[in-house]
């Protein structure tokens, strides 16, 4: 048996899983983890404060299987639960790990510096909002706990925590043979083959046919087999909105995405009309569901989620995705008697503007939409940028669309242009949230990335003003932008009107370095998708609030 | 039996409890509680981010009694444990109130926005890093719930958590004659006059007493209190490093700062020469003791604590420690026999600089010790700001002096200004904690406060790199802070020199707007505090990183 020092082990683990950077701010409890990881070759990027780490890591981990944020105690983990439970809630990859207080101390009464209560406060705190976890404090378990953790990390693509005390890091630990994994099916059992059965004879009979790709799709790299399938039957393919880019857009089989009342109508209403919904990894959430008002009856409802076939009103439970989309590949090819039609639905119109207007959302759109090709992702944050957003022709769209953190969409561009270099990142993020973490952007001009930040500007929290009513404590705070990018060594210009914007999206293309374009909103200005969704969940919010009077 | 609404009382209260304001951020699920408070005259400091709420509300609870922080949930509240962290363990009466989903919604599979794993998530973190919680989910018993997590806050000064799904916000409740207090013990114990007579009797025979003045003092309000006591018997009075200010460093008897090895070693030497200290309300916590490198012999010690007192090697618990210092005043008020001496101990001497040399820290010290006055409170973020700070001449003093988190400063700044309009606070800060709040002095600038932030600028993690040695990842992204102030809104200047410091701070007490000093130090200057400490503690990690190789 080999002996490998603890911290050698785990850092070769994660870079065997295809990660070569970290996300990070070092503190002292963490900092013989980075000097471990520098030995073999990583390096952490440094955000300026923990929630961006979280956010980074994430979306790192969403397009490369699994991201890793490198913490120190209390202080820097206890500042990234935000982050984690978005993570959870979206089903992302990402692993934390957090430095902490020697083991030697433990047994005594806790009163460190970065300690709350005492030395399981920061577990338990992580514990309500990741999959997995451990404490590594014995040398003879910890390789096994470190396999256990990372792999239901990357199998159950949900947040792993492992917390390492300082003198555990280059503790010697030997090395076992590696123990099967027990959290994958290593075949699929007769259920897999029944549900697929059931799948199958359903779609091949229904009349009108769709299917919605979700987020899963990605998380579990079945992208390319659901390609097959819906080629194999000639399905028509509509994304959910935490599902967006997970199917190629510019696929001939795909429609639009689906975003029940709120999207775009005529693909409501194909959907709706329906008979045979066939959901393939996407979790049917308020979100997904449009606040529940998506028209899905259960009984022309399929839903093949991680680990559960629903067929109208029966489930089948414990089966691995991974085998119900194979099979379903398999036994699709096979049948090639089935064609369907895939109806021609054009994208929502949106409103052209004269050059010289105040700038609108749809011009933001239409002229991304004219310059997106394969050299960029798209990293959205919530609000219009996110649900005007829909609209764009992109296959990589990261946002936090179930769990809606606002904050998120700076940083996970970052995180994103890490995780694949070759794609420039295109952040789109309204004002609140930039004012969150927007300030992030130095860490891009810091490692001499070049993300194009799109700031749509209209100084309010406008999802809040347009479900509510205009209030003071909606109002933001006015920044000037361009000057603040400036002074911290980006480039940046301002957008007042339609032909402004044309210009500077122009300007920020030729530019090698992080550029953010300042886009000044005409002050009412909101997507027909926003539009929609305000109008509904303002209903609850001002039921709620007439009963105050 | 009253019927009131359920906000209307809970904001009553805390209204009643000496609170003016709340911080927070809106957001769909808390609208309605903002809406109520409102309605009460109430209003909310909506900051920028969330973890600056729980600093700004800490702040505001450390210098009224209780301070408030109003969230949404999910995204807000997850996003500022690690200051309700810091809260808990520092002993500050910090009340965060989250709004949440209807309680109609929560035995339904919680699948909403901002929420994690089911509704119980939020909440479990909350148990963690609080004193006492509640889910006011239930009209019958919300007036109990309120009660109890409000007097819990206060009387323990620790964080409490209050959920109200926004369901319940103006749901009527029944008010009943209030359930007597169970927290506050009702008289002194025999055991409370036995511990008294103990110290009494040990302090009046010591030859060289000395008083430790530590948070509690403050945080259970027996300021007043302690000097009757050290005047009484004429005994010499130290702060503990989180105590600083919590007894008048105007006062005759005042005789230093205490903060171990790190601290004046010639308050070292008198502390660790006496053969009686009584440390009143300082918890000897790791910082407390400067490392545990504090020599406070065991049976030279009495240590009275919020509920025990230990006498050497003994301990009587279940007391209040309100009633054993009110006993300590009216027993040393009565034995006039005893007057100690008052050593004459001046502060550390801090080295001068010619004006036109690199601006050094003890500059900064000095400049403001020159201009301090009862006009100011100083709020110190973590970093050679607060070890520097030690050595400020000031009646208020607010740090995380124990658990160390960066970001404090400045939101911490704006609460305790709004909680002491007539105090203009100063915010000590260092560049690696502005970077993470520091963009809060917008907040200041829309509320029309003016601190005035003092930024240590060296560009770099300076601890860090002290405690181990210079590494390109402790390194800081360079900011144009002037130019960023200026693009918010505030107004700033630079000093590179003794000279411009000195004028920079003129400027600062001339405006009467937030104004920020981007005070550009000597690389390797630190203060002979910080040098000690990051010595102390370098020796830990280094030995950490020794066994990496």
């Amino acid at each position: 048996m080999a002996k490998i020092k603890l911290s050698d082990y785990l850092f070769k683990r994660i870079q065997e899983l295809g990660v070569d950077k970290t996300f990070g701010i070092p503190g002292d409890f963490v900092l013989p983890l980075y000097a471990a990881q520098e030995r073999i070759g990583m390096e952490t990027v440094v955000l300026t404060h923990e929630p961006s780490i979280g956010f980074a890591a994430d979306a790192y981990g969403r397009l490369r299987g699994l991201g890793v944020a490198l913490t120190t105690y209390g202080a820097g983990g206890l500042n990234m639960i935000n982050p984690v439970g978005l993570a959870y809630a979206e089903e992302s990859p990402l692993l934390v790990i957090s430095g902490a207080p020697e083991t030697k101390f433990r047994s005594n009464k806790p009163q460190f510096h970065h300690c709350v209560k005492d030395f399981q406060t920061q577990l338990r705190v992580f514990e309500a909002v990741t999959e997995s976890q451990a404490v590594l404090d014995n040398p003879v378990t910890a390789q096994a706990e470190i396999d256990r953790v990372l792999e239901t990390t990357v199998k159950k693509s949900r947040p792993g925590y492992l917390e390492i005390p300082r003198d555990m890091v280059n503790a010697e630990i030997e090395i076992q043979d590696r123990v099967p994994d027990t959290i994958e099916s290593q075949a699929p059992t007769e259920a897999t083959y029944a549900a697929v059965s059931e799948i199958l004879s359903k779609l091949t009979q229904a009349k009108q046919p769709v299917l919605m790709a979700g987020a899963q799709l990605r998380r579990f790299h079945l992208m390319d087999k659901v390609i097959s399938f819906c080629e194999a039957l000639n399905i028509p393919v509509v994304t959910s909105i935490l599902g967006k880019a997970s199917f190629p857009e510019t696929h001939r089989n795909f429609i639009g995405n689906y975003f029940g009342q709120f999207g775009n109508p005529k693909v409501k209403e194909f959907v709706e009309s329906s008979d045979c919904i066939l959901c393939l990894g996407a979790v049917l959430t308020e979100m997904e569901t449009a606040g529940y008002t998506a028209k899905l009856p259960v009984e022309n409802l399929i839903q093949v989620t991680y680990q559960e076939v629903s067929v109208a009103h029966h489930t089948y439970q414990g089966l691995d995705i991974k085998f119900v989309v194979e099979e379903l590949v398999k036994q699709a090819v096979k049948s090639k008697s089935v064609k369907f039609q895939i109806p021609k639905i054009d994208p929502e119109a949106l409103p052209d503007q004269k050059p010289e207007d105040p700038l609108k959302v749809a011009h933001i759109i239409k002229s991304l939409n004219s310059v997106l090709t394969s050299d960029f992702g798209v990293i959205s944050d919530v609000g219009d940028c996110l649900y005007s957003g829909l609209s764009l022709k992109t296959d990589i769209f990261i946002a936090p669309g179930y769990y809606s953190s606002m904050g998120f969409g700076t940083p996970a561009g970052i995180g994103a242009q890490f995780a694949n270099p070759k794609r420039r990142s295109i952040i789109l993020v309204g004002d609140g949230a930039f004012q969150m973490t927007g300030m992030e952007i130095s860490t891009a001009i810091k490692h001499g990335i070049n993300p194009i930040v799109v700031l749509f500007n209209n100084s309010s929290y406008a999802m809040l003003k347009f479900i509510d009513q205009q209030r003071d404590y909606y109002d933001l705070a006015r920044w000037d932008y361009v000057k603040l990018t400036e002074a911290i060594g980006g480039e940046a210009v301002r957008a007042n009107t339609g032909a402004e914007f044309t210009d500077a999206l122009a300007q920020a293309l030729k530019s090698d370095k992080l550029f953010l374009i300042d886009a000044i909103l005409d002050k009412d200005d909101i997507s027909p998708t926003l539009k929609r969704l305000t109008d509904h969940f303002g209903k609850k919010v001002r039921a709620a609030l007439a009963q105050a009077n």
